[in-house]
């Protein structure tokens, strides 16, 4: 591997594990909140956390068919949690059921990324033509990687003040 | 310039863009709260707005000695919004002052930063020893662009629930 190569390697592994971290901090808060506090809204009138957590499941899993890696494992999320505002849907599944959903999915996002090349995070993601692509070049794999980590890392600032 | 070499470069440009535009929404946001959004806490008991932003913005001033970009601008931030918590001091800087520390501090780091190459990005920073970064390479400039735009937009996402 030249040296080129080996720092391309570094940039690509460094950006996934801030995700990786993003994605088990998540995973930390969300197994030590109480059923009232999933209930609780983030600020009067606005989401649950159980809502947010649940939006942020379905954006995970929309990462699959974004990146490229197959078929979406819970493309149903959508309807509820991205289609829908919160409080529309009478029966939002359980917290439970929505914590295995969300381990589930983001093993297989960690694992699939775990295996691209750095030249596979600079080729485009699916949501872009080819044609857009050769114009900006810069829709590619690892935007996505960055703006869901930073979409992560957003929402959960927004968790964290009404739970503490 | 090889194909590896144009690889190395669009990684650390993308990460760049995607702090520079999560520095701008923090400005937009900014500029748009009124006196009283700016005094309010973001949940009861907690930081106010205006602490968050003063934290950013001395997080955004230490980004200048990590980085190795030079002599901090503003250190004297530290002690009002790092080492103190919020409430302990009587009177914070007005918000336009801050605002336009922000606006310099920020404009700076983002100059720099456009002009460091791939291979500067994956030298420590210097927060960390030589004998530690021999041991532990991934502690290098991405890392700490990468952990600040996390660090960013995860405040932004506790400063837009209270203010919307």
């Amino acid at each position: 591997m030249s040296a080129a190569e080996n720092q391309s390697d570094q940039f690509a592994s460094l950006a996934v594990g801030v995700f990786k971290s993003t994605v088990e901090r998540t995973a930390k808060l969300w197994s030590g909140l109480t059923e009232e506090q999933l209930h609780s809204e983030i600020a009067p009138g606005k989401n649950r956390v159980i809502y947010i957590l649940g939006h942020l499941t379905a954006t995970a899993d929309a990462m699959f068919s974004l990146l490229g890696f197959g078929p979406r494992l819970h493309p149903e999320l959508d309807e509820i949690f991205i289609k829908a505002p919160d409080k529309s849907i009478a029966i939002l599944p359980s917290s439970d059921h929505l914590k295995a959903q969300w381990d589930e999915i983001n093993a297989a996002v960690l694992s699939h990324s775990a295996k691209l090349s750095p030249s596979e995070w600079l080729q485009k993601h699916t949501a872009v033509s080819e044609e857009d692509f050769a114009k900006e070049p810069h829709r590619n794999r690892f935007a996505i990687l960055l703006g869901r980590t930073s979409h992560l890392a957003y929402h959960l600032g927004q968790i964290v003040p009404g739970t503490k």
